[in-house]
C-alpha cells in the first residue's frame, strides 16, 4: 500500500508528505487564485512518468553493462478541452547518453519500461495514450 | 500542453523539473538501489489527487461562503500484484475543518471535485477505482 496526505496551507497552496517521508508544495496559477510557489498537480503525474521510467532504464542498462552517462527525459500531456480535462495523450522521450551504447540494449531498456515495468506508466495509459521515443547520444 | 523534464542525477536519484518551473527529488528503496533522498514515483500520483481536488474543495467551498479553517487529504493507493503494478484501487479520505460549515455544502464540494472537476482523478480512475469519503469537524 502507497500512502500520501496533502494539507492545505492557505490559497491554493496544498503541503504534499509521501508516506516514505518526503514533502512537497503544490499551488496553482494566478489564473485559478495561486500564486506558483509550487508544481501544479497535473505535472506531478509527468514527472512520476519521467521518475519510473527512468529508475527503470538505468537499471536495466546498468544490468546489461552499458556505460551510461546521462539519462533526460522530457514530457508532454495533451488534456481533453472540457472538464475534468484529463489527460488523453502524454509523449516521453529518452535522451540517453553514454559511451559506445548498443543501439539495441537502448531500444530493449526502454520498451521493458514501457511495456512491462513502469507502474506509473501502467496507470496513466488507462486514461492516457503514451507515445515513448528515445534518442541516443555517444560521446567519446 | 503540460510539460516536464525529468534528469538523472546518480544511482536511482532523480530530479523531475516541472514546465512552470519548480523542482523535486525522486529516488527509490534501498530495496530496489536507491537511499531514500526523495519521493517514489508512484507517491507523486497520490499527491497530485490530494492536491486536485484540495484545490477544487477549497475554491467551491469558498465560493459558498462557507468558513473553512483546515483541510487535510489523506489518500491510500493498492497496486497490481505482479508488473507493472499498476493502482489499481485508490482511497481518498477528506477531512474538512471549520465553523459551522454545512454537511450539504461540504458534500456538493466533494462530489463536483470527484466527478466533474478533477482532472488527476479523472486521469487516475482510468486505471483505478476512486473511492472517496469525507469528514467534517465543525469548531466553535
Amino acid at each position: 500500500m502507497i500512502t500520501a496526505k496533502v494539507k492545505w496551507a492557505e490559497d491554493m497552496h496544498f503541503i504534499g508528505q509521501s508516506g516514505t517521508g518526503h514533502t512537497i508544495v503544490m499551488d496553482a496559477s494566478p489564473d485559478y487564485g495561486g500564486f506558483n510557489s509550487g508544481m501544479r498537480p497535473m505535472e506531478l503525474l509527468l514527472i512520476g512518468l519521467g521518475g519510473c521510467s527512468g529508475m527503470d532504464i538505468v537499471s536495466i542498462l546498468k544490468k546489461k553493462k552499458q556505460d551510461l552517462r546521462g539519462l533526460t527525459i522530457n514530457i508532454k500531456g495533451k488534456q481533453a478541452e472540457n472538464y475534468p480535462k484529463r489527460f488523453t495523450e502524454i509523449e516521453i522521450e529518452f535522451i540517453i547518453k553514454g559511451k559506445n551504447l548498443s543501439e539495441e540494449a537502448v531500444k530493449r531498456a526502454v520498451e521493458l519500461s514501457m511495456e512491462k515495468y513502469c507502474s506509473v506508466k501502467a496507470t496513466l495509459e488507462g486514461s492516457a495514450k503514451i507515445i515513448h521515443s528515445f534518442k541516443i547520444e555517444n560521446i567519446d
